[in-house]
C-alpha cells in the first residue's frame, strides 16, 4: 500500500483573475485562449492595464492535485515557490485542501518571485493566460525526492514544465523512481504551443514512459502534426495504455486496450474556463485510483470540469462527491 | 468645482475569504458576525486552520471608494500599505477601478506587513472578520494631504480607524482641511465593538463635525447605549444633518431636516455579506454627489448592497448603473 495515490509535478502559480472585453486583448497584445510566457516587466505592465482582480491559487497540476485531495485522495505536490506572500498563499491553499506539500522555498533574497498567471477572462468565459514563471521555472532534479516518487501509485506530470530545461531531468528522475517501485506515469500535454516548442521531447516521453495521457483535441493534433483527429487518437493509443482526450463541449474520448469510449460533456454555463482540463484529470485519476472503470472515470472528470468552469477560479467550490452522487456515479 | 467628490480614509486591507461551517468558528475561537483585531501570530495560526481561500482587495472605506469609482465618481483614497505583494494588489485594484491612490509605502524593511482580514464566511452568508492591521495601523496626520482634503466635496471616514491612536489626529487634520474649504464630512460607525472601545471619541466627532452618518442598527444602539432603536435614531438626527441607518433585511432609515424615510431592502440571496454596508454608503454618496434626493440615494444604496452580497468579495462585479436603470432609478 503506497502512501500517495497521485503525486503531481508542475508550475506553482497564483492566478490573477481579471475580466475584460475581447477588444482589450487586441489592445494589450494578448493572444486569446492560450498560455503565453511573459517576463516580469511585461507582467508589471499588463497588470497595470487590467481591471480589479482576484487572486486564487492555480497552477495546472496543482489544480489537479487539489481536486483529487478535495475528493479525499492521498496526494502530494512538487513545485517551487518563493518565501513571499504569494508563495505563502499557494502553499496554504494546497495544504488546506489536504495535499502534502513540502517545498524548499526560494529565499527572500532571490530576485525572481513566486510565479503568477494573469488570466484575462472574456465575456464568453474563455481564458487568456499570461504566465510569469518566476522561481517555478527553476524546478530541477534536486527538487525531486526519490522516496516520495516511489511511494506514489501514479505521478502526474505537467507538460508546461517542458519549458524549463532542467525540469526534463527532474521528470526523468521522478519517472525512474516511480516506475522502479511499480508506480505509473501520467502526463498532461498542457498546451499546443508548448508542444510545438518541445515536440520531440513530448513524443519520446509519451512513447517510452507514459501510462496515461491527458490532452485536448488541439494538443493531440499538434503532437502528431495532423488535422485528422481520429488518426491522431489512434496513433496515441498505439503508444500509451490509456488516453483521455477532451474535446470541449463534445466531451471526452477514452482509448485503452483496443477499446474506445465517448463520454458526453455535462452541459453548463461557462463563467471561467480556467481549470477545466485540470479538474477533468483530477476527477479521472481519483476514479481510477478508487477502482472505477475508465468510462466512469471519464464521467466523473466531466462533472468536475463542469463544476469548475461554472465559477471564477480553477479549483472546486462545490462538493464534487455530492455532484457525482447526484449524477448517479457513486 | 472640486477635483474629488469623495475622498475616503480607512484601513487598507486585503481580504482573505474562506468558507467554513459554524462549528469551525467555535473551535477556532472566532466570534461570529463581527470584526475582531488579531496580531500577526494569531493571523498565521488562524490562516493555517482555514480552508482554501481567495484573496480580494477589501478595507471598508476602500470598498466604498471603489464603489463610487465604479459608478464613475471622482474619488481618492488614503490608507497605508507596505511595499509588498499584498500592498501591490491593494493599490492595483483601487487604481484599476479609477480611484486616485497616492500612498507613501511602508518600506520592505518595516516588520509589519500590509494589513489583511481573514474573513470566514459561514453557510448563512454571514462574515466573521479577523483583522491583522499591519502597517495600516500607523496612519498618522502626516499621511493627510491638506490640499487633497480641501479638494473634496465630501470626505468619508472609517470608524475602524478610531482603533489607531494617531489616526484621531489624522481625522482631525482631514476634517479641518475639508471643512475649511467648504467640504462636508461623512463617517461610518463601522462596528458596535469598535464604538464600545471609543464611544466618547465617536460621540464627540458625530456631534461636532459629521454632516452625514452611516451606521447599522447595532452600531446605532451601541453609540447611544440604548435598546430603543427609534429613540437612538431620533438622538442621532439631533446631532447630524443626514443619518442613514441600515437594518439588514428591513432596509434603511434615512433622517434629515425633520423628515424620515424608510427604504425597503432589495431581496437577494446572501452568498457573502462582506461589504454590504460599504457599498450602500458608496452608492448613497454617489447619488448624493450627483444631485439625487435622499430617498433615491437610499434606493441606490440598497441595490448596490444587494449586488455585493450576492457574490464572494466586497466590491461590485456587475454594472451598478445598469442595475439602477433596471430598477427605474436612473
Amino acid at each position: 500500500m503506497k502512501k500517495f495515490q497521485v503525486v503531481g509535478i508542475g508550475n506553482a502559480m497564483v492566478d490573477v483573475l481579471a475580466r475584460a472585453e475581447d477588444a482589450f486583448l487586441a489592445d494589450a497584445g494578448v493572444q486569446k485562449g492560450i498560455m503565453q510566457l511573459i517576463d516580469m516587466d511585461r507582467a508589471v505592465d499588463l497588470y497595470a492595464r487590467v481591471g480589479p482582480a482576484k487572486e486564487v491559487s492555480g497552477g495546472s497540476a496543482a489544480n489537479t492535485i487539489a481536486g483529487i485531495a478535495h475528493l479525499g485522495g492521498q496526494t502530494a505536490y512538487v513545485g517551487k515557490v518563493k518565501d513571499d506572500q504569494l508563495g505563502a498563499i499557494f502553499a496554504h491553499d494546497l495544504r488546506a485542501q489536504g495535499a502534502t506539500y513540502e517545498t524548499s522555498l526560494a529565499p527572500k533574497t532571490e530576485e525572481a518571485e513566486t510565479g503568477r498567471c494573469i488570466v484575462i477572462v472574456t465575456p464568453d468565459g474563455e481564458r487568456s493566460m499570461n504566465t510569469y514563471l518566476g522561481v517555478t521555472e527553476f524546478l530541477t532534479a534536486d527538487d525531486i525526492d526519490d522516496a516520495q516518487m516511489a511511494d506514489a501509485e501514479w505521478i502526474y506530470l505537467e507538460g508546461y514544465r517542458f519549458d524549463g530545461p532542467e525540469s526534463h531531468a527532474a521528470f526523468a528522475k521522478a519517472i525512474a523512481a516511480c516506475k522502479g517501485a511499480g508506480g505509473r506515469v501520467s502526463l498532461t500535454l498542457s498546451d499546443p504551443f508548448c508542444i510545438e516548442r518541445h515536440r520531440n521531447a513530448f513524443r519520446d516521453m509519451v512513447r517510452d514512459h507514459v501510462d496515461l495521457l491527458f490532452c485536448n483535441r488541439a494538443e493531440m493534433l499538434s503532437m502528431y502534426e495532423t488535422e485528422d483527429f481520429v488518426a491522431a487518437l489512434g496513433k496515441s493509443a498505439e503508444n500509451v495504455p490509456i488516453v483521455a482526450c477532451t474535446d470541449s463541449e463534445n466531451g471526452v474520448y477514452i482509448l485503452s486496450g483496443g477499446q474506445r469510449w465517448h463520454v458526453p460533456a455535462v452541459p453548463t454555463e461557462i463563467v471561467d474556463a480556467t481549470g477545466a482540463g485540470d479538474l477533468f484529470a483530477g476527477a479521472f485519476l481519483w476514479g481510477l485510483t478508487h477502482g472505477h472503470a475508465l468510462e466512469m472515470c471519464g464521467k466523473m472528470g466531466n462533472v468536475a470540469a463542469a463544476e469548475v468552469i461554472s465559477h471564477i477560479g480553477a479549483r472546486p467550490e462545490s462538493d464534487l462527491k455530492a455532484l457525482f452522487a447526484a449524477q448517479g456515479l457513486l
